[in-house]
This record gives C-alpha cells, sequence and structure tokens, in this order.
C-alpha cells in the first residue's frame, strides 16, 4: 500500500508493507482521511505516535470500507463502511483498527463527511456529555466555535436541546456567523461579549486560558468548565472562591492518550448518540477543501495556514 | 430561652422568644454547639445568617432533644437525641431544624462530640465522597488536615479504606502528628513533601491556592481537587495543560448556601456512611476545649486564637 510518509518533517507519499488485522480488528481500505492539529505536531516531530502505531504514517480519524477482518471480531464484516479515531497511520490506503472503536458510516453520508467526523465529533462529544454532562435546557458557552471540534460541539449541543452560544473571535465575518446559526448556535458573539451572555451552565473551552478566566465569573450555579484546547494560553489564574461560590468545576482532558477500551466507550457513546441524526443528514461536517492523499504536504500547509471554516480531508486516490 | 447574642459584635447571653416547630420540623433543646470560622465572620458583622434564620444568634451546627415536632415530621419524636448543621441560630438553649437535616445521635456518643460533629464531616464527606468520589484503594492527599474538617476527612477516606496522606504546616508538633495517624492517615507530611508522596488521585484542598498549585502536577490520572478552604489565598495560577494531561478536575463548594433539600441529601449520605461507624465509636471527634454558652465570646476568642487541635464546643448551661 501507499501512505503519507513523514520523511524528515516533510510528507511524501510513498510505499509500505500492507498491514494485517490482528484479533479484534478490521483492516480498512481508506477512502478519506481528516487532518487534525496534532498532525501537524507529529509532522514536526513533536507528538510522536502512541505505541502499535506506525511512526511514520500520521492521521488520527478514517473512513473507508472493511477489507478484511482479524479473529473475534464480531459487528462489521467485508464490505461494510467504517469510520473511527485512530491512535496514528490513518492517512494511507490500508489502516487496521480496532472493531470497538469503529462507527458505522450510514448509507447517505459522504466520505468526505465520514473522514473527517471521528476526532471532532468524539472529543466534543466526550467533553460536552461525557464530562460536563450537558443537559437539555441548560445554556452552554462554546468558546473557539469557528473551528473542527466547535463546528461539531455546536451541533452536538444543539441536537441534545441546550441553548447553544458560540464565541469567535471574529464577528465581523458574516459568512462563519452565518454557519454557526445554520449548525444551532443561538447567538454569536465576540469573548467581550461573555459577561453579558451569562450565565452558563457549561462553558467549552477551545481557546484555552484567556477563556477560563473570562467565563469563570459568569458561571450559574453547578458550572462546568472542560477545557480541551490551549492555543491562546495554557497558565489561568483562577479565583477559587468564584469556583466555590459557584460550585463550579473546571477540567480537562485529551483523547489520543487514552486506552483502547477508553476509546471504545468514547465511541459507542457518540453513535449512541448521533446514528440517527446522521442517517436524517442532521449532522454536518464543514468541509473547507479536499486534497488527494499523494498531495499531503500542501493539505497540510493549507491546514496551518488557518482562516478555514471546516476540516481539510485527505482523499485516496 | 436564652441564646448567644451578638450585640455590636460583641457576644452576650440574652434571653428571646422560645421558637415553634412549623411542619416539618423538630424543635430543639440544645445541649452543645461547635464553633466554626463562619461564626467569626458573622459576629464581625459579615457573612449574615441566610433568610429564616435568626440575625443575632450564631451556631451552624447543634445536638440535643427533641422536645416539640411540627405536622408532618415523620423520623423523630419528642425525647429522641438529634444533631444537624443549621443555617444559624444553633447556639441557644431551643432551636428549630428541619427534620429532613437532622441525624440521630447514638446511644454511647457524648454530647460535646455530637455538637461538634455535624458542620465538620458534613463539608467533608460531601467534599470527599459526593463530589471527589473518593473510592477504596485510592490515594488521598488531606491539605491542612490538622482542623475540624480535616481531622474529619481522615477519619472518612480512612473509613472508605484511602490511603490517606495528611498534610500539616508543621510536622514537628509530635501531639498532632500522632493525632492524624490516630485518626487513620497513613502518613503526615509538610506540603513541601507533596511532590514525593503522590500521584494522588483525590485532594481535599482546605488551605487555598498554593496547594492547589502545589498538587495539580501530582495528581493521577483522572485526579480531582476539591477546595473548600482558601484561608492562604484564593488566586491560584492553574496549568491547564496539567489539567487535561492527568484529565483531571478541579471543583469547589460551600455548605451554607444550599437549599434545604440539598442539605436534607447531605446529611442523608453522611448519616448513610458513618452511622455504624459513630456507633461503634470508631469516629472521633476531637474536642479541644468546651465552653458554657453563657461565656461564648471567651470560647470565640479561643477559636480565633488558633493552635488548637480539635474542635470548641459550646455547652448548654
Amino acid at each position: 500500500m501507499y501512505a503519507v510518509t513523514i520523511v524528515d518533517g516533510i510528507l511524501e507519499w510513498q510505499e509500505h508493507p500492507d498491514p494485517l488485522p490482528g484479533p479484534g480488528q478490521l483492516l480498512v481500505q481508506v477512502t478519506a482521511a481528516g487532518i487534525n492539529g496534532a498532525d501537524l505536531l507529529q509532522r514536526k516531530g513533536f507528538y510522536p505516535a502512541p505505541p502499535g502505531y506506525p511512526v511514520d504514517i500520521p492521521g488520527l480519524e478514517l473512513a473507508g470500507t472493511v477489507v478484511a477482518t482479524g479473529e473475534g471480531t464480531r459487528r462489521f464484516g467485508v464490505g461494510d463502511r467504517v469510520m473511527a479515531v485512530t491512535g496514528g497511520g490513518g492517512q494511507a490506503g490500508l489502516a487496521v483498527i480496532p472493531e470497538s472503536g469503529a462507527l458505522a458510516v450510514p448509507d447517505g453520508m459522504a466520505w468526505e463527511s465520514a473522514g473527517g467526523f471521528p476526532e471532532a465529533f468524539s472529543t466534543a462529544h466526550d467533553a460536552l456529555v461525557t464530562q460536563a454532562g450537558l443537559s437539555a435546557g441548560e445554556r452552554v458557552l462554546i468558546s473557539g466555535a469557528a473551528g473542527g471540534v466547535g463546528t461539531a460541539a455546536v451541533q452536538l449541543a444543539a441536537l441534545r436541546g441546550a441553548e447553544v452560544v458560540a464565541s469567535i473571535r471574529d464577528t465581523g465575518r458574516g459568512d462563519v456567523v452565518d454557519v454557526l446559526h445554520r449548525l444551532g448556535a443561538t447567538s454569536v458573539i465576540t469573548p467581550d461579549e461573555v459577561p453579558v451572555s451569562g450565565p452558563f451552565d457549561v462553558s467549552l473551552e477551545l481557546v484555552g486560558a484567556p477563556g477560563v478566566e473570562q467565563v469563570l465569573p459568569h458561571l450559574a450555579l453547578g458550572g462546568r468548565i472542560v477545557v480541551i484546547g490551549v492555543g491562546a494560553g495554557a497558565k489561568a489564574e483562577v479565583n477559587l472562591l468564584a469556583v466555590m461560590g459557584a460550585r463550579a468545576s473546571i477540567s480537562g482532558s485529551t483523547l489520543r492518550s487514552r486506552t483502547e477500551t477508553e476509546k471504545a466507550s468514547v465511541a459507542a457513546a457518540l453513535e449512541a448518540d448521533t446514528a440517527r441524526a446522521l442517517a436524517e443528514g442532521s449532522l454536518v461536517v464543514p468541509v473547507a477543501e479536499t486534497f488527494p492523499m499523494s498531495e499531503a504536504q500542501a493539505a497540510y500547509d493549507r491546514f496551518a495556514a488557518g482562516g478555514k471554516v471546516g476540516k481539510i480531508v485527505l482523499l485516496a486516490p
């Protein structure tokens, strides 16, 4: 098979031996694979793949067709359309994934959407639903709503019946504001408007320390801040009296470091909550642009340049 | 009845009209009532009593005998020994409490212990068990272990089967170290020894910001910091990357602001977990000193002076 390959910090399209599925694993012929921030770090030599995954093939999510199954697999068979978060190696002609982490791709879901769905929606769902326990009728702030995880979070929160306040840096960009409203945001604000838009039951923080400091005084009783991105800074000054007074919590997490069993729970919870909406087409994966896998270097550069709304997805040749 | 009464910042022993129990309430002839930090604040004119409680009679906990019951009470009757957290007015000859918040005082439990039990043990139990979800086998740090809540927390954590690391300012005080070991601490350390005593699954923070900053890098995966005291400072610098990496949470709360229903849950959870241990005498309320209620002024001054191990408890004449 061919795969996107990291060679001295440059991405090339190189031949590798075909992988084989072990017990409980699926061999997937990959059709589409989204790019994520961690891939850029890995290209630079940081954030190495966890043990058991190819060291030189990036890719944290994929969608494709099962072409072989390992011993003991139960749910999926050859020919089934699946998508999954993976520890690495997703941007390749073939990839091996544990069956426990795979989701069915509903009929009618485009490959490019399926390739960009797993990472962002798993991250957003785990943070909003599993960690923050977001309920219908609660007001949630999504801080950094324009990115892949942000647009996923806006939709998942709206699907859950929450009132969604989406915060972005520049509300002058009418196209972004329109997209967020269409995805389910009740209002779209700048960070400066946080104080007059609360109180918030849940705050999903994708930007970092400034967002945590901004929202803390505007939490409702029992408010929960979940941090999953710190691009704008990691050191937050936290007023513990405000935490106590609101009976609040500040928590955070990452997905990649979790065990296979933990990732299987994340996938199962996500699928249970979204399978119907995906089949009906009421959840959308905004895709900014697609590139062939052989042009991964250009695709990563486009991703790194920023300013896009939605995912950059690689397509197999 | 007579009650401890705040008169221009001074405590006097003055006559008041007898209170009457309303629906769902118990009238208690108070025998013993502990002093807490909030009483000192109230004496100074800060931290006023919540609506429905006497404005000039302090006292957040009490133990005594039921002498009358309001309409619709079910569990307790005249002559029963009860103890409870209350919104205020506990340091008096008579006090009215909601039946839902009352705990039975087991035979053989001394009045002075019962008078000093409810506030500290409710606070510690709610934080450790309900909020942090402390489980058997986990390692917990109690930061500020020598005080009333700290000694309660050490015992409750040990009762739950946790490994208890008690942190105090001065481990040179052999008497304090001995008490903490007797109450169930596996080790007694100074805050400087936190880095070599972890990783911690749970950290109960009774001191404030410095403790939060100290323990954060030494949390186990899924670690939980619960803050219920900020005497040493409320502004903590929190490294959000450390929170994400450990999949940690920082939360906080206060008891006094809760609704009657919420306080009833706290009392029920505490009683379910401790009734047997209390009856067997295996939970101890360290009492540093007792004073008659008529000498409340001296008792508060003793409390404010610090350096004691255990509660200061007022006894009815």
